[in-house]
């Protein structure tokens, strides 16, 4: 059996990436978030195992001595995390496994799984990118120039990436997302993997 | 602007080429075939310069001496053979073209563009292949061994393509062929290419 995919979907916060990564979900089979550990605390309407597992730092460092982590990272002043076991099972099953990580996550990954996918989701410009991350409301003034400064340079990975989809039309940036994950399906060691009835070649000449 | 794709399809005569590529066309903007010019007779319901420009021998022969051809080939007594300057004016145009081709004029034209998207369509199974061959009834019995064989060395050939789509079921198959093509689209230099708007990188600093 073929392994399954492993997609790494990065944007600047703002791009609207959550949104997108559901829709995504809701709207294909066979393939998961991967769902990070974080240190931060949950915001209102975010949920323990949905969203992230929220952990304390002395379990992520344990974490991490245990070397439980494809790839994780300190962001501010909390610290991300991908398990590794959790998404390594699942391609051995055959299953996609999307992650949602920063530019230097998925450096991490590719540097480990040299197959993995790189999707860069862009906002349709930088002024909605601004006004995305004003409307959040939850940035005083320094914190917004800091994410807008941060934002500028994880742009410049985009090159690193496979993959850029805009995000200026939900139903047509899920279209690519949906086209992106489809179109590895069909490679072709894949394909014949999934329909192993078509070669054993001796059911040829029979 | 970026050039448009150049993607080929191959299939084993049987496989339902023609009606999964005409569905792609009719469901997706911006990519068309180029029609190949073939010496062989129409056959009923075949028109000229819709599914072949019709030519003669000797128009043939001219338009490979003049280096008209991207690439061409002799299949049983026919000569089949794709325009070169209509295919690379598309291109330029930033639109993708379809060539319906064998394997060798796939390998031939792969040779003079390494970027050509190579898809291999495969039918559901050996048997439905060969049902669909005796289906189609213009084939009599040492015809159809022919065929069949051919297809069999054919089918050695997927190896060499990018992507196999199975063309078990038409609507799967045609969203896998859609896939693939509009994938190709979101590959990182295209859509920046695409988006002039997001890489002057002053905008950013505004």
């Amino acid at each position: 059996m073929e392994q399954g995919n492993l997609f790494v979907i990065s944007a600047p916060s703002g791009a609207g990436k959550t949104t997108l990564c559901r829709r995504l979900l809701e709207q294909i089979f066979g393939i998961s978030f991967s769902i990070s550990y974080t240190t931060r605390n949950p915001r209102e309407g975010e949920f323990n195992g949905i969203d992230y597992h929220f952990v304390t730092q002395e379990r992520f460092k344990e974490m991490v001595s245990a070397d439980s982590f494809l790839e994780w990272a300190r962001v501010y002043d909390n610290f991300y995390g991908t398990s590794k076991p959790e998404v390594l099972s699942r391609l051995e099953l055959g299953e996609d496994v999307l992650l949602d990580i920063d530019v230097q996550g998925a450096r991490q990954v590719r540097r480990l799984f040299p197959g993995t996918i790189l999707i860069f989701l862009l906002p349709p410009s930088w002024s909605v990118l601004e006004a995305r991350l004003r409307g959040r409301g939850s940035e005083d003034s320094s914190r917004l120039k800091l994410r807008m400064a941060n934002a500028k340079s994880e742009l410049e990975a985009v090159h690193e990436y496979d993959f850029a989809v805009i995000n200026d039309d939900l139903l047509r940036a899920t279209e690519d997302l949906k086209s992106i994950v489809i179109a590895q399906r069909c490679r072709t060691p894949r394909t014949l993997a999934r329909q192993g009835l078509w070669f054993p070649t001796q059911k040829v000449n029979q």
